[in-house]
């Protein structure tokens, strides 16, 4: 029976305040060699609840990551703001109606996010407009860098926060988001911390699949059994992506294991397995692959690819290195 | 260790076809009870993939539920068409780029489709503005029958189809969305069949976490074995509704176990548990809520309770029969 030694750590919020600093730094080093004013504040808004389609069916929600990178926030509904010539950091919690402690839990007080997420300020976001131009219009109407950009992976845009009334604001759109990329591509000792332990939790779920499989179960059950480990022992709700359980000639198609091609093959005894999964901790995801013959024995083809993949591998690392 | 006596049933697509059958019947008695023409297309649009915000990170696609309903297709990103007077059935199936098979798997030909949903005719997408004039047109303009209405769960509006060229044809929004959904209350037996599967595997499910629940693990641990069983025994990838784990006072939450309040307390010996989760198989779902002392034994106050509790239904059950 399963078991694990792992314990999910707490998620330091000093964390996602160093990413702040880190944008901070960026951000103020392009207004100063670009010679414009060293003000302005950096607004994102985070991700909504989405219901499935019409119905009352509430998607499980998982926070916007440039959101979460900034603030932590696990919440929907929420906006962030950084002002730039302070360094102070606000967060603009939603109101929730009074039926909500009945539906959905405690309606916590703004207090609460004060400290559970180690902000400077808390207000409601329908206090967005007041707070914004009564904090920093010394300066006239405070410029909001909002985040607009490109995904070079998806081609799909960043949508920019808006709130009624931002039009009392001068908007720039072009500047946040190359800067706020690039300071999530290095990662900080304790972004590592986390990712390391997404890491551990995913290597010790592949391990237990791996461990498990056998001709006769099916892909998706594999896929089942990396889940819950992740989940079970590891605290990881979600996963980095949807995962890729593929055997036999489904190995041969990158994204396998979507709605279109669901992990529902039978596992036969000689296949080859290429299990490409990766649990997510804290908004920090894992991506592994490992490949090995389901009956628990390499066969000398499939032996051979193996080792010539491995060689390959190890070449290519002398190579760059 | 967990295992199931219980085998994922195949789902026949007669199923989808009679429920079809049921719509094309109330809305031929509708047109007739209202002295108007008993032709046009019920046409419904199936549910689009969505990326997580601008990335590339593809979510768990689901499809929409009126779609799988009538017409039981799994994958993104079709068109379902009924004709009213001939009562024939037609997909319309996305044309996919050649570079999909190498991502995301093989392109399967339109026979495919016409074949494992049993319908009358296939299509692809870019087709549907033609093949609706082209088969449709002897009586004028054909009239779209579009998808529209309320539901009175979320308050949220149901999308009808839309596609490039729409404005070549009449439309009714009216008319569809009331049928069909007064269609959904009655369930076929072969529905009720699937209904019942999705039953016992959650019963199932339940019973396992029943079995491991106990003092000192956390609350989505058993959201974990919940969906397990489910996943790895039952086949069902999707729940009906997010996971309610509740222990202690999280029980008085009704839709407890979401992001914001994310079953994630510790069990104490001496808790009552709350665990509501339905599995759902082939978009028929379950939804089970069981209550029980975490460490197996009643305590006098939990057992006066659960009796009165017990009682009022029992007594419930004799007045309303």
């Amino acid at each position: 029976m399963a078991t694990s030694s792992l314990a999910p750590p707490e998620v330091p919020m000093e964390l996602h305040a160093g990413n702040r600093d880190r944008l901070l730094t960026a951000l103020r080093a392009h207004l100063s060699a670009t010679a414009s004013p060293p003000r302005g504040i950096a607004l994102l808004q985070g991700g909504e609840e989405q219901t499935r389609h019409c119905t009352d069916h509430l998607e499980l929600f998982r926070q916007e990551s440039y959101f979460a990178y900034l603030f932590g926030v696990r919440e929907p509904g929420f906006y962030g703001a950084i002002d730039i010539a302070s360094g102070q950091s606000i967060l603009f919690a939603p109101r929730l109606p009074p039926d909500y402690a009945v539906w959905m839990g405690e309606i916590k007080p703004l207090p609460y996010f004060k400290d559970r997420y180690k902000v400077d300020l808390v207000f409601y976001v329908d206090e967005i407009v007041q707070v914004l131009q009564d904090r920093f219009s010394q300066h006239g109407k405070p410029v909001l860098f909002l985040l607009y950009g490109k995904s070079t992976d998806s081609g799909n845009y960043s949508k920019p926060a808006s709130f009624e009334g931002i039009e009392k604001f001068d908007t720039d759109l072009g500047t946040l988001h190359p800067i706020l990329t690039e300071c999530r591509v290095i990662k900080s000792e304790m972004e590592l911390g986390l990712i390391q332990y997404a890491n551990d939790v995913s290597s010790e779920a592949h391990i237990e699949v791996m461990r498990q499989a056998k001709p006769g179960m099916k892909e998706y059950q594999l896929e089942s059994i990396f889940l819950h480990h992740s989940y079970r022992y590891g605290a990881c709700r979600h996963c980095s992506y949807t995962c890729i359980c593929a055997t036999g000639e489904n190995s041969s198609i990158l994204h396998y294991g979507h709605t279109a091609a669901p992990n529902d093959r039978t596992l036969n005894d000689g296949d080859m397995a290429l299990m490409d999964m990766g649990a997510e901790y804290n908004f920090y995801g894992s991506d592994i692959t490992c490949s090995y013959p389901i009956n628990g024995k390499f066969n000398s083809n499939q032996a051979t690819v193996y080792n010539v993949s491995t060689c390959e591998k190890v070449l290519f690392f002398l190579y760059v290195n």
